[in-house]
């Protein structure tokens, strides 16, 4: 059987090919000289298996692309503040070109508009790199984010450098404000060598994919970039990354992107996918014209949209019940299911609540649990150290070590095992079984 | 046992008690007289349940947290085409006083400013409504969000009404283009009444919810609005809710927000919860200093920033096992597990082709899972039909019904069962029966 | 004989007729409704001399040209300090129609931006005037200006107040702003009665000459506004008469002016003429397409151009001789012509020190002079002072009194005479006839 | 006797040294290390003749000074259609340092700002010259200006060059926008040379006095640019030389004029004389504090605004007279007097209207003007020529040929006399006698 998903793609890009409105960047004959008909499309899993029909393979330059990637280097090796201080986070509702200085301090908008991601560039690396090895150290950055060596294309590079001109003018206004320290031209040049890395539309789905792997390259498992750092860049390409256009992209497709000049067009979805297109065809916005509208059908065949509430979960209480008769070797059962987030943890609490167990013996079962985050992970054991408190003994029934650390703290006490069985009276664990029962807390 | 959470809130709410710095409102009598100690919040879950601490009872007026309320019944009531054509959906990068409309047309450039805000007051209920009716439509609308009969402050109204100046010229101007067709003095004064109805941050809470809920009232269970809708209003809060500071929100707090000037603010967790707090000293930007403080606080303890990535779920593929010998009657069975959507059923549609199954019958077994989207739906369905032409024989274990329509179509064909064992060879349900084994499809 | 003027008038007319570009101004009816083909075109004289060719008694209203006459009302009748304080004098290099108000006071940058008129309209008249009254004052004052009494269009005024709503809602920012204390309305509405006065191109040229007549009417010969107030409402009118064409107009007509949208256009030259055009079909700029080719025609032929050099005017020092012989009862006559500012006040001064004159006698003969300016006088006077001082006798010969309050003060001492003669020694007068010679100072 | 002059400017001085102020132009060292006290004042007259008070003979950096002049020569060199093309003429009401393009083609707003000058810069000299010819053009033209040879400060230049981050954006942006065409660091290096040129206060009176003079130095009697070209540059100065002050400067001070960060400031009236102050301290706007308080008082004390109306002229018809009694021989004399332009030559034809001479011989006497300009020379023949056709023979009374080419054409007729007597019938003067009288016409 093969896959629906290439499939999928494939009657996707059928859909778009006859768009031909638009046309290719032509401020350089490099990118001008562009097959405009190329067409491509590619989804790589937060596991690594990537999908794609059409010119997947085919090598063009990343462009503004590198702007979201550039942006998450920086802030992973300066840290935030550094970064803030001289690249704000604020939608501009500007085209690309604009230069976008705050009045005062001529601190550039947003690290997405061509007088953040110049700065930014800057801020990639120690600051004691010299501007060549720092050039390196965002080829090596995006390279990790995509699991294969990129390079430059030279041709690209010289030409663009030739129609520089307006870049130099941001680098020159940048200097005279302090917020470059060093020679505009070179700084150009650099940010120019990054926009002028070769990727192909896989690619650009790995680096995506990243993205929404919280930071961690699927395939290679190295991780790129701290979460945090995720967290910011996911936010400002939301907000910022498809510049004049920023409104409608979000609320239409709903999924954190960048367009790059050159065709390509990326999306990365948290913890689930990295989407790339490319045709070099572009709007008024400068974005991808056939990117757009793949981008629009993903988003709306797949349920994309980051404000599309998730489907309405079964409840995570899967039942409640009472075993071993009302005496008092009787023992309270919570028997609990699915991905407990706050939401989930919050009925938990309730269930707790509004019971008022009477039982001694109290069982939380995450048998047939999915996943539980930090926040559900701490409330559960509040209310197990609140239980304690109350003259409970409470049973965690988590045969897979679900939640890590299960201490209560401060008066609370759980007792870890891997049945509901175990957590009735009377000997159950052999010693050195697993070391089950464990006992946490005081 | 007490619950956790108002713990919680209350704790929060006392880390922030301390900083008395900003001022309320002080352009009308009314706001420049409320007590600046007041302080607040409250969460309201998506099934209902309200957890507060502090004056969550203490009415005040909406004032611009109605903004995302009425834009989401004019999008209800009229459709999207008819309201994007008066309110564009562009971050303005402006202050909410600012007037920011689009050159040619006068359009404004969203529906959280006050021009956006004015425009689309106009377009909610149908629109042969008189001003005074659509003024009732409106607070009806805020009361279902709400769950209980909301009022407007007469005393506000008339104060804001002395001082509406600048909301009289951006109505004026806003008729001058056509964007208003009605007497602006009368749109300015049907606005100011939406802005003052009264609420407390519980009723704020209950009606963030609504909008996580997916436009149900948790508590009523109306239906207030569609799911569309929601996605929208939601998008719109996230990248222009908090004004001029709506990028530094997006990347430190993360959630659909929206402020007032009276003290009010909001934020929605789609499928989570709405949360409100209310405390009247407002920053420059003209959010609740405590506000932001307590979202900020929120938003990091709960794990709530909405492009933070999903802590890692368990495998969806629970287990996947040949039951039944090597023989003809050899049954494969694809255990599942959890949540599914997109990335779920990529995995599943991998497995299945990996494994690329010699077995005629194939089982897909649904009994742990916890819940399954539209696209993964179709997924398994597609990979059913794809199997069917390669000549298996699909069940699919759906004890719960949780796969609505399992037709996959086009020579696709599916038995629905209740256990792995109904998929085994052998007579296994008596007719009438619960109607089991269903078959659906060629 | 004819006059030459008109038929030089009709020829210029002639010219432009043929250009039928632009349209009327066609945001209400009676505007729209006006003949495009009327063409007129009028001087008027600082003596009160019209000179005309076509349509220049038919009536119009006088729209955007109420704007710098009202300027001049507002500073006589409040004084400098109160009107500058709410209307800026900045060339805003925008259109008629933008706000243009100060960031931080929402001041108006200039009195011919709608912003800067409607302001100025309420600082007409006393402050105690009620709306009414004020409006009467303005009428009345434009009247003056035109020597007639003047009436308003009351179908215009009804029809523009229907579609005022930017000026409305100019009027309310204004209001929010404090910048206007009134009710915005009732000042649109009363600066809407002053912009739908009636006038002829007649009418307009009068005004104009009322201007360059340092404010009084050439015919009535009634001071309308003081000399100060025609020096600042001309610096306005240069710099900012033609919105956004003001630096083309500037240069190539260099004539402060101003336009009206129903096709009105004045310009004023000071000491010289007032000059108005009518043509109602207007450029993209809002002002008459005939009515600028014909200023641009008038300036060139007529050398009007402000920043034009004046003809080089013949030796001020029209003779420099010794009467009477070398001995005590020699007389140093400095005979003087033509017009006396500045520069030829200083080549008097220069004169008289190169000449180091030793006879006692010198007398300054006025006889041939035209004009003789402030400056001129003093400086005048101060070389008699020095002269007195350097024990000379000296005699201002001066028949027709040209210089007034001869007296050069702190030492110095003039005899004035009617003729050369009377300043050689001799009994020259007797007592009583014209008390000639007369003597000044100590 | 001492002139009167240098007293008043010392005077003046005098009054506005206390005024500590401000403060030198800091961003580079050499301009920060200026002595702030410095104070000069001078005055040179269209005669080239120069008064002056405190240190007018201390050398300081043009800087934007050299703005109007580099322009003068831009359109002297270009002609005005290239320059227009590349620059334009309307005010921007922003300060010196803004960018101020043309949305749509970049072209800078005027030449009064940095992004005007900078292309200006480049359109002085043939379009052949490589970039250091043109530097020497420049510095050559200036020095024409002055009167003497002038030279860069070397120190200045290149402290300019390393701080000139702001005017290398500029010139990018330029480039980019094709408005320069050639490298923006040659470019920019260039007008840091103009900038730097060394001047005292003396050279830049001068040099305004050759801009007042019609662009003929007043000393070395070389015309250094045409009199159209000067018309532009002093109506450019008048509306845009004090930047966004230019509007206060207009309406207070009245003179065209241009101020240069290193304090210099000058000013030029037409036809009377340039000034000329100097003294580093700067207000907020980079002008000097106390030239402009100078500038003030000088408009005022000594009636220099433009917009103030000339002293009102005796009547230009001295008297209007018949000579020879009632019968043939009679003699109708127009005895004219001062100077002469459109107005006081539509007196003269309103006189020979309203008369309806019935004598044969009509003369028009000039023996006593000053000067007569074109426009009134023009108007006098096309009276002389009615004359003529309606059967009058016309004499000029013209002893100082004040009156050029007096052919007044088709059908006119004018007899040239030197004096009244020569009108009258009868032999008067003999064959070869001057060859007078003169006939011209037909």
């Amino acid at each position: 059987m093969r896959s629906v998903i290439p499939d999928y793609l494939t009657e996707a890009l059928g859909d778009v090919v006859s768009d031909t409105s638009g046309e290719p960047a032509g401020y350089i004959p490099e990118l001008a000289a562009a097959d405009p008909e190329r067409l491509g499309a590619a989804f790589a899993t937060v596991q690594g298996e990537v999908y794609g029909a059409g010119d997947i393979d085919t090598e063009f330059t990343i462009q503004s692309i590198s702007k979201p990637f550039a942006y998450a280097l920086a802030l992973a090796d300066r840290g935030f503040d550094p970064v803030l201080a001289k690249v704000g986070v604020e939608p501009s509702g500007e085209a690309f070109n604009q230069i976008s200085l705050e009045g005062d301090t001529g601190r550039p908008l947003n690290p997405m508009i061509n007088a953040g991601a110049i700065t930014t560039h800057t801020l990639v690396g120690s600051d004691d790199l010299k501007p060549a090895e720092r050039v390196e150290r965002v080829i090596d950055g995006l390279s990790a984010f995509a699991g294969r060596p990129l390079r430059t294309d030279e041709a690209v590079c010289v030409s663009e450098m030739e129609h520089a001109h307006r870049n130099l003018a941001i680098a020159h206004m940048l200097r005279g404000h302090d917020i470059l320290t060093e020679d505009p031209r070179t700084v150009v040049d650099g940010y120019t060598r990054q926009c002028s890395v070769r990727v192909t539309a896989r690619d650009l789905a790995m680096m995506a994919a990243t993205l929404a792997n919280r930071g961690v390259n699927p395939l290679s498992g190295e991780r790129v970039v701290p979460e945090p750092v995720v967290r910011q860049v996911l936010s400002v390409m939301f907000t910022c990354g498809m510049y004049d256009a920023a409104g409608d992209w979000a609320t239409q497709v709903g999924i954190p992107a960048k367009s790059g000049v050159a065709g390509g067009l990326i999306g990365a979805l948290p913890g689930q996918i990295g989407i790339a297109t490319f045709s070099p065809r572009l709007d008024r916005h400068g974005n991808s014209v056939r990117g757009v509208s793949l981008f629009e059908r993903f988003s709306s065949d797949m349920g994309l949209h980051l404000m599309g509430t998730p489907a309405a979960a079964r409840a995570v209480v899967r039942s409640h019940h009472v075993v071993g008769g009302g005496g008092p070797d009787a023992l309270r059962v919570l028997e609990l299911q699915g991905g407990i987030g706050f939401a989930g943890a919050e009925r938990i609490v309730r269930e707790v609540v509004d019971s008022a167990p009477e039982e001694v013996r109290v069982a939380v079962d995450l048998t047939w649990v999915y996943s539980i985050d930090d926040v559900a992970r701490r409330m559960v054991l509040e209310v197990a150290r609140r239980l304690t408190l109350d003259g409970h003994e409470v049973y965690l029934v988590d045969p897979e070590s679900l939640l890590p650390d299960p201490d209560p703290g401060d008066g609370g006490r759980v007792t870890v095992v891997d049945t509901v069985t175990e957590a009735l009276p009377g000997p159950h664990a052999a010693p050195g079984d697993r070391n089950r029962p464990r006992e946490y807390g005081a």
